[in-house]
């Protein structure tokens, strides 16, 4: 049986000059590895989702505008620039509030611009380079924390986790699961709790899903079973990754995040926050500065069997995110080291 | 258009011998009033869950128990009793674990017994008057522990409830809804909030359906969102029902209520249990003394639509119920009263 570890979540394969992805619109029932050639496709794979997560999505983008640019023919660079953008702007409008898809496409603009009028097949290796960099960084900065975060667990512990900050969101390591893959190499024989995270249900559909295939001892709870696991001693320690940090160490993630931390201070178990450098915010000085995304009603009444489980036009509150208090967080752990509080310190510390 | 609240979710109608209930297992889409007249009808009505909630069992039974002596011809005592014993039995393996299915039918006998052998007509008079005694002392006790928990609350707070403690799962006013419905009554107008409780949702499907249709202003969230929902400053009280409370207070309610107590604590909302008194269980000293159900790892996977929602075969772990510690508890309100801490002391009164 194929394996979806066998693969990276986004790849170049420059035999066939395409894009390899792993669709997750059709996780965890099917594992299908698509080969996108033309920027359409990429785009389309990273408006339905085919592709997801944050470093994920930059990656993709990277590698779509890189084989784009190979396409455009001109030896001018005015209109090799020009075309560039366009398809730039193209790819951007995909997913239009995703940070890092536009974060890594003007990084490929970057390095267009650092290139000056140079030839083409030098513009195109270093694009090429480029976009290799960004994914060979997101592997690296996975690593990085999952070494770290590593060193704060124990054999044969307990580790639960909420929604999916795992392989499927970045290229191979994930920031959450991190630790659990360096581990499951090492024989620490954790023993996973994935919350399912309602409503869109990542945790179930994809952590579970992740974990399972690379033989993790992964066991699928409802969120609202995540206090009983905790009373029942099993969970020695809590990873999630995070969205955005701001300087005091508010943590904002996915809806859910909070509530676990409140759960495993009661427990006395240590919460931590994986998050790469470029999660943490300069501009936000506490949590109340990250606006919260407030999502369709339909996410929380329709996605069930044959009809809706709620009443028709019942209200309902959506909201995408929560942000988990800095005093609730026993240390965010980034590539560049392990922050503990006080975190206005410590954070200031690591973006030095 | 018709509202639920027209009905009571379980009644005797005289007029043509029949038993009537709201046909739950088509919520919300569609409300069904059934009128159950034959013993096998009302079996089927119980097993399949037409009719759930162990106040609203208990007394579906005992209607259906009645009925069905009303059938029995002869006038000798014994094949009579022989007879009623018969259906009891075969009612009570309806739902085997259900306490109040047994222990409305028992009370149905044990009126019999009591009846001795007096004429048919004046036995049937009995079991009458006992199966509508068993849903009016429902409607009372749900009553009284409304009128109780209204005085702990204050005009316009805003409620949290989880799974449906409502009038489906009773006769009319539930438990931890009755003060809701009372306030609703007398112009409190309290903003509820409706945890969806999953697996089985029963607060989208049940809780959020019948307190819209009362016109309470209901807003419906995913279990995980309860923590922003108290961060955000919406609640001032949370009140839930129990299947089961120990001596100390522990107690023992649907899967999510121990996590709900633990947030509720870290915003200092009063957490309440609204239980009849016929829930506390002398037997049980602690929460440790109540054995806890595990249920189908299906209801986690795959009530979704069109493909299961995580991996085949992924494990999962699947309580039907969680404790709440005693600690975590403001109070248990009672028809008989309220009791705050130390329980071990306020509710040996209460039981006096």
């Amino acid at each position: 049986m194929v394996n979806i570890h066998e693969y990276d979540t986004v790849a170049l394969d420059h035999s066939d000059d395409s894009l390899t992805i792993i669709d997750q619109t059709l996780l965890p029932n099917e594992l299908k590895i698509l080969r996108l050639k033309t920027l359409e496709d990429i785009w389309e794979a990273i408006k339905t989702l085919r592709v997801r997560g944050a470093p994920a999505i930059g990656a993709a983008a990277a590698c779509g505008i890189y084989l784009r640019a190979k396409e455009i023919s001109t030896e001018h660079y005015d209109t090799f620039h020009s075309q560039f953008t366009e398809a730039k702007e193209y790819l951007a409008s995909a997913r239009p509030t995703a940070v890092n898809l536009t974060w890594a496409l003007d990084r490929m603009e970057q390095r267009l611009l650092l290139c000056g009028k140079i030839d083409r097949k030098s513009i195109l290796e270093s694009l090429k380079s480029e976009a290799e960099a960004i994914i060979s960084e997101d592997i690296e900065t996975c690593k990085k924390i999952g070494e770290y975060a590593l060193t704060l667990t124990q054999k044969g512990w307990g580790l639960l986790t909420h929604c999916n900050a795992g392989k499927l969101a970045t290229i191979r390591y994930g920031t959450a699961t991190a630790p659990i893959y360096l581990g499951q190499e090492r024989g620490y024989n954790f023993k996973v709790y994935a919350d399912e995270t309602r409503p869109l249900l990542q945790g179930a559909r994809l952590t579970a899903y992740e974990l399972m295939s690379a033989g993790v001892d992964v066991t699928l709870i409802c969120d609202n079973m995540a206090a009983t696991v905790m009373k029942n001693g099993w969970i020695q320690a809590v990873f999630t990754g995070c969205d955005r940090v701001s300087m005091n160490g508010d943590a904002a993630n996915k809806i859910g995040t909070l509530g676990v931390a409140i759960l495993a201070k009661r427990y006395n178990i240590p919460f931590y926050i994986c998050a790469p450098t470029s999660s943490i915010d300069r501009k936000a000085k506490t949590g109340a500065d990250i606006v919260i995304e407030q999502r369709s009603p339909d996410e929380v009444t329709s996605m069930w069997y044959v009809e809706p489980m709620s009443a028709k036009g019942v209200k309902v509150y959506n909201p995408a995110f929560d942000v988990t208090d800095h005093d609730l967080i026993t240390a965010i752990i980034t590539e560049k080291g392990i922050a503990y509080p006080a975190f206005n310190k410590s954070l200031a510390d690591i973006m030095k």
